[in-house]
């Protein structure tokens, strides 16, 4: 147990961004919305796993939507509370802590300030690890639990609550209410017990984040001679390519962000180049027009110079990145991790191969 | 309070297909249902709307979605049980009765076959005394009533429950999880308690069905002159034009069926031609270019001969029909009413004149 006050809000944000691969949103927007609730409601207590009890309820919350939207509608300040109500009235029974279902600039901020507010403990552990762009995409799926009960709100007050026979079925229909509410709302999602959430969640990844983005401050504020080296040691990345952003396409279809960055190299990786594509997050990335890492395994653009995480929202022609992969969790590279979140499921027409395999046992590949 | 039984059910199937105004379903696919449960499960109680207790709970239940899709995926057998057991438990209280909310084919059957099946009384009332597309569509809204919490189910299992802060909210999200479940739901929507529905519900509209279905089979089978006149007589009704269909073109699109369908003339409308544009129902008439009858009066296409009424999924190619307008409950009439089903919400550039002063006082028009 511990407590989250600004200063761990902040290297939590700048992590949790980067475990974004791409997606998870604007991680200012989050930072905003977490700083503005602890500042006005104190800050939040984050507990492990093992602290929680087995047969208390605990729920993951989170936005849904295309991050491009949330990032001009906003978030409202009610939504919390009627999630609260809504899941409490359904089982009869209290809430007894939240928790993020991904990690994310916005995902993994939203449950600090919705925590903040009602004065409810938060749990050190989320059910990706990285950020997905589909609801059934997380590691409670393959335990078997349903996303259902899902309570679903938007800024308006309007208010939603699915039963569903699969996890498949809840995406389809919040993912049209999602859509008709303007693209973006607040979700409550696979409900679980204390002694559920311990056997499948992702533990500390909260913990995580907040090294990830202490590690990030350090290494821009350090004077080592290669912070860039530095930077990929201190987050176990293999360097994947280093360039300049010639290209951008984008598409905002279904409640999705899709599109494709192209690179063009600089530094030593100058004369070739590279291209990654995205739904939200980072599906894979190529040099050359060979694949180089795909989803589960994370692909993350940070700044050449200041490694602050680049998402695909935020993408800009001349922009010079780093790209970087990032083990995912182990679950993911199972053949049921790998049916729910492949390459094939995204219609990308590769095998998986584990991004340390493709890189051939050196941490940098080019 | 009277019972409902196999004969009760043919007329009320007949009489209710007329007051669909074109939609409403198939009243053939809603008669199997009603006849089915009635058969297996014993007759339905009907009671008056002074005979519901002013405290207890009553509840409109209906199908949702484009009638072609209803005929074609079907209704289930649990979705009745799933819809009382969401909302009673939303409620914590058990629901007393259920109403039809709409007169129509389907929607005149389904509350039979759901009070047989779980031994409730159903209530002589619904909210508009014919069909209309959406939801927001009933003179409980004119009440200023919601149509939230509003429970949704389909055949597979799905089951969303809604609280939105306006009705046009209801509709929108509620047809959006129509469209993703395939085009046809059960639902169940204006929760309200005995008192309100006796305060707005147009009342003894199952009773008006079952006459007016009892109307056409007496007209059909007697050996009369004139056996249209008789059925104009009974049925009230406004001969707007005689024709063979000529045309008709449809879409089924955002779960509406929208169309239009010609006429040219036979016997005294010879040599004249007839438009009539529906949306699920018949939103207006015109003869030669000049609009004889609009939304909220019905506009009903019956047979020559048998005077069964054509819903708008039923159209064809050559066959014969009469248009008969029928006057509108009085309340859709008011402002508040022409603004939620006026022929401009449709987007028909007219005014509503009421069907007996474009008809100049005449029982036919032609």
């Amino acid at each position: 147990m511990r407590k989250i006050g600004v200063k761990e809000i902040e290297d939590i944000a700048l992590g949790a961004a980067l475990l974004g691969a791409g997606g998870g949103g604007d991680p200012y927007i989050g930072k905003l919305v977490a700083l503005g609730a602890v500042k006005e409601c104190g800050e939040v207590t984050l507990l492990s796993p093992d602290e929680v009890p087995n047969d208390e309820l605990v729920i993951p919350i989170a936005m849904m939507g295309a991050p491009t939207v949330l990032a001009e509608k906003g978030i409202g300040g009610k939504e919390y509370q009627t999630l609260f109500e809504m899941v409490s009235r359904f089982f009869g029974k209290k809430i007894y802590a939240f928790m993020p279902i991904e990690a994310g600039g916005v995902n993994s901020m939203l449950p600090i300030a919705a925590c903040a507010r009602l004065g409810l403990p938060m749990v050190d552990a989320d059910g990706m690890g990285r950020a997905f762009p589909e609801l059934q995409m997380v590691t409670f799926t393959i335990g078997g639990m349903s996303a259902s009960p899902m309570a679903l709100t938007d800024e308006k007050g309007n208010s939603v609550i699915f039963e569903t026979v699969t996890n498949h079925w809840t995406e389809e229909l919040a993912r049209a209410v999602t859509m008709s509410c303007g693209g973006a709302v607040s979700v409550s999602l696979y409900p679980m017990t204390g002694a559920q959430m311990k056997q499948y969640a992702v533990r500390d990844i909260v913990t995580r984040s907040q090294r990830l983005g202490e590690a990030i401050r350090l290494v821009r504020n350090s004077s080592e001679k290669s912070p860039e080296a530095h930077f990929l040691e201190l987050a176990e990345g293999y360097k994947l390519f280093k360039g300049k952003i010639a290209d951008v396409l984008r598409e905002t279809r279904g409640g999705f962000n899709f599109g494709r960055v192209v690179l063009s190299g600089i530094g030593e990786c100058k004369g070739k180049s590279a291209s990654i594509e995205f739904q939200n997050e980072n599906l894979t990335a190529a040099v050359e027009g060979e694949i180089v890492a795909t989803t589960p395994d994370l692909i993350c653009l940070v700044d050449t110079e200041t490694f602050v995480p680049v998402t695909t929202d935020a993408l800009k022609y001349g922009k010079r990145v780093l790209v970087v992969g990032l083990k995912c969790f182990e679950l993911w590279r199972s053949q049921e991790g790998l049916a729910l979140v492949g390459p094939r499921y995204f219609g990308c027409d590769t095998d998986y191969i584990p991004l340390e395999k493709r890189c051939k046992g050196g941490l940098a590949h080019v």
